[in-house]
């Protein structure tokens, strides 16, 4: 999908919310376990809850992984059942040669139909290029919403540079504004002015609404460009606010709070 | 395995090899296609051929990966009949925030029982420690040995250090020297002599000899310490030396080639 028709899709559904299905065993609804695909099911439900309330699915690669070869088997077929309208993220946070990262983009593009991956920066231009293809996108982590983040990201160069500065920076000039994305943490909304003057056109993927901490009103005010330019993703706080039979209903609800919050936001700054 | 158990097989062997296992479908030999698993079947007569020659199999997880589910099944297989003395390194470069790291060192360390990972230190602390386990490895990405290790690692901060040695330095205060080693690139070989002094006992696992241009000649000079302190891999200059129905003969006989190299720095040094 283009710039273009992901912002169409927030237009119409005045959301910029990207649901994150980080499906575990062990925390979905008990009773869903005597089915015979667990995490898939548990993800149909989720998505038939929350698909007129958010633009983007970002499954986080890791649990899936974590159950062996049936963890991707629940994945592809969580693929298949999102919609096509729906931008979907792999968040996967690759990175290696350029042979190894074309195998990556082969395996997330080609074989799983996403239409992005999130990648590591620290190998450089050629862990990075593999994954630009017309219609699809690389995700480059900027800023990351975790402590570790304060460990090297913030690192003050000899330039004078931040090296998340550095990273966007370089990682922009690599493709077209339709190719590329950057992840910024909503926890780092101060920072998120600065990367908005370096990236002005990209579209950003912000986690760490809710359970991490970050505010969605900062995160607007920082981050939004006049064609939005935010996913702002929420795991946690939507597909485990309940664990109940009827945890797709509180879902919905949970996913429908955020949403009417977003149109608002929408509202305000004329978008 | 600790530092030590892996030296006692250097000692043993006279070999600091690692085989790297890229095995890629579309360039096995072709008989093999007829076989219910082909990557399986060639990974099985590359180990037949290869394991009194190699300390360590590294199987870069990418190739696996782009095949879907069946990828993942003969990841398993692979790994279930490697020698109980030889070190397993899944080549993953993963690394994500930190209850995510611990799903994915959940899947490698102990879903498919490898004894070390790849990561990728962009994250930071949270994004590495969660890989620390007793007589397990995290192999953290230092100086890699591709042309886009050029874009950052190289980065002068304006401490006066490069990234990459501010990397090595900070991680290895994560963990002891059993339980993290280094991944320098064979093409970075006069570099190695500054990471040898920051990390004077760790393993460094050191890529690219071969098909990416590395020298064994300056990689144990610059990088030897007195329990060897290397794990030099080489994937496509072995296993795919030859595509007949001999290829693993010839492997062999490749593998042969670099241990006598091998043994024969080791004698130089008194190791």
């Amino acid at each position: 999908m283009t710039r273009l028709e992901i912002f169409q899709q927030i237009i119409k559904k005045r959301s910029f919310l990207c649901v994150g299905l980080d499906t575990d065993v062990n925390k979905i609804p008990s009773f869903l376990l005597k089915e015979k695909d667990p995490i898939f099911e548990f993800n149909k439900r989720i998505i038939d809850a929350t698909k007129d309330l958010c633009v983007a699915y970002k499954p986080n690669i890791a649990f899936y992984e974590a159950q062996g070869p049936k963890g991707w088997e629940s994945l592809q077929k969580t693929l298949d059942y999102i919609p096509e309208n729906i931008f979907t993220i792999a968040d996967a946070k690759r990175g290696d040669i350029g042979n190894t990262s074309k195998l990556y983009s082969s395996a997330f593009f080609e074989k799983l139909n996403f239409d992005s991956v999130t990648v590591a920066p620290y190998m450089g231009s050629d862990s990075v290029t593999p994954f630009l293809h017309n219609n699809k996108s690389v995700i480059v982590l900027g800023l990351t919403s975790n402590i570790g983040s304060q460990d090297f990201q913030y690192l003050k160069l000899e330039s004078g540079k931040r090296l998340f500065e550095e990273v966007i920076e370089k990682t922009k000039s690599w493709g077209t504004s339709d190719q590329i994305m950057f992840v910024v943490g909503a926890t780092q909304a101060k920072e998120l002015k600065t990367i908005r003057e370096i990236v002005p056109e990209h579209f950003l993927l912000v986690p760490g609404i809710g359970a991490q901490g970050g505010d969605l009103v900062s995160v607007a005010k920082n981050g939004f460009n006049k064609q939005c330019g935010l996913l702002v993703n929420s795991s946690r706080g939507i597909i485990y606010a309940d664990s109940s039979s009827e945890f797709d209903v509180v879902a919905k609800r949970k996913a429908k709070e955020i949403q009417t919050e977003m149109d608002k936001l929408l509202n305000e700054y004329g978008i």
